[in-house]
């Protein structure tokens, strides 16, 4: 059988590239032509109905499969890791690939146009619970070395379907991004036996400056070298490096302040395009990444990254974070 | 004075960002709204005219500031990086950043419409010469690190202004990515006594699968793990960490190279927004580089990074290099 995919590394920056071959198009697909439209009607839509495939299903009365569901978890039917042999590091010249096995998953909510800043808590509660379900369903599979939940809200997201969903998927390699977030975190533990972020979340909410949004459970914050104009961050107030083994009332309060977060984009900047993702330890051996200390990140869409940040990974970011965080705070949302 | 910007380190991944202080904007500016077109008129381009602080200027008939200029290479009006002390690293709080101190420099070609696709090749060597001496100015500067050379071309590239222009920026720090690279290449080096460019440029040029063009002193090639659909790389063959040092032959070489492969581009995907840059060795000793080996990367934009590429750094390409590679190989180009 064929893979859905290679991963390839470069052996110079020791980073993956996916090289999706089961959904590889032709030269001639890559045409500079019209796009199709954005923003679909709800007639045709392909995440309009409840799926006889759905890994899960929640509905807002509690009970499964109803026709009151809110959300369902779907296979991707264009996956970009699927099924096939992991762990087999193949040489080929100078360079190395393995097979790019793994899930990926959609995660739907049921309304059409309804984003997750415009959800009720319940409903965005759904959603969380989704996310942390499908990982803990995923992470234990002898291939799985990460997990990625991430969201792309609007058209210069990368969404291509404007029905909210977000998608799972869980890849067999660390990504170089994360390994090196990792070594950076182990580095400061190794050095000050303390957590950074935790000394991060602690500095930032005594100096307010980028402090946005607080709950019972969770911090907001504009990270001081932001990547993006209003570019946000949720951690978890209690250090702990696996998104999964969130407790349920911390899994309610992500909720809230996910919700809030989205809410005051939608409202303070007229719903702009954003990602957001998981960053989280990998799925192996819990011990080993202690130091570490999962969290969100939301990074709208205000600028495209053109020839100097590809060039040189160096963004440009053209607000302070601390104006964007005092713009954000004062967004007030109900 | 206030430094046009500030870079600012991640702690953890080690990555710089710069805020852009002195060209910030206020909230509201992000504002969703519609664009302005891209393709602005002739009339009116701020790059139509010879400027007066121009700080280089080439004109086909080899004489300076003449009526028939091609080249102009003027100070960016609105820079990233300018005056300022630098080498100093600020601590505030666990962070640490240092001013944007630096150089932004425009690269204009006269016509407004003509993209170096479309140039003759003596137009386009007069654009890779005025590259090669710019950079040759700005290296000895006390204060410049790196020196990054990249070219937006189109409105999904992150160009503002259509009418043809590169950018040169020269800034007080190595860049992660760049550092990450370097650091690649010398432990290659270290373990094998020899350069791994080299290695992979006699590896490609024999399995010629990924070859796309060659002339007497560069190669073109779709790398192993290429990050978009259509990516290419323009490597000198003789072993060079510095692309500033390139002899008279390699320039007229590469100008041939550079235009051939943006001229593929330009008619067998009709014309497609892309960014280039350049990739080469640190301005300090020469000798601590030894083992690295300049090149161009040209990274056409036919999809959009979202939530899993940002989230990851691991992209998603819907091609294989090979394939690529064999589209390309066989446009016809004069």
């Amino acid at each position: 059988m064929k893979t859905v995919s290679e991963l390839r590394q470069d052996i110079i920056s020791g980073d993956w590239v996916t090289i999706a071959t089961g959904r590889a198009k032709r030269p001639h697909e890559f045409l500079k032509e019209k796009r199709p439209p954005f923003g679909q009607p709800k007639l045709g839509c392909p995440f309009e109905k409840l799926h006889s495939d759905a890994l899960t299903v929640y509905s807002t009365d509690g009970e499964r499969g109803k026709n009151n569901w809110w959300v369902e978890v779907i296979p991707n039917k264009y996956p970009a890791f699927g099924k096939g042999v992991c762990a087999i590091f193949h040489k080929i010249g100078p360079y190395q690939w393995t097979e790019g096995v793994g899930f990926h998953e959609v995660v739907i909510t049921r309304d059409h146009e309804r984003s997750l800043a415009l959800m009720s808590e319940e409903e965005a509660e759904l959603v969380v619970r989704a996310y942390q379900e499908r990982y803990l369903a995923l992470k234990d599979d002898e291939c799985v070395e990460y997990i990625s939940i991430f969201h792309n809200h609007g058209r210069l997201s990368g969404a291509t379907l404007s029905h909210p969903h977000s998608q799972i998927i869980a890849i067999p390699v660390i990504p170089a991004d994360v390994g090196r977030s990792l070594q950076g975190s182990a580095a400061y533990f190794h050095k000050n036996k303390t957590c950074i972020h935790c000394l991060i979340l602690r500095y930032e909410l005594k100096a307010k400056t980028r402090a946005i949004y607080e709950n019972g459970h969770f911090v907001v914050l504009a990270p001081y070298a932001s990547k993006t104009a209003f570019e946000m961050r949720i951690f978890p107030k209690r250090h702990n490096p696996h998104f999964e083994t969130m407790l349920l009332q911390e899994r309610l309060a992500l909720a809230n302040a996910l919700r809030v977060t989205l809410r005051k984009l939608y409202k303070g900047l007229k719903n702009p395009d954003y990602n957001f993702f998981l960053h989280t330890a990998p799925t192996g051996d819990t011990r080993e990444f202690h130091h570490y200390h999962w969290h969100f990140e939301i990074l709208p869409k205000t600028a495209i990254w053109a020839g100097f940040e590809i060039g040189t990974g160096i963004e440009i970011s053209t607000i302070t974070p601390e104006a964007a965080a005092d713009f954000l705070k004062k967004v007030k949302v109900r």
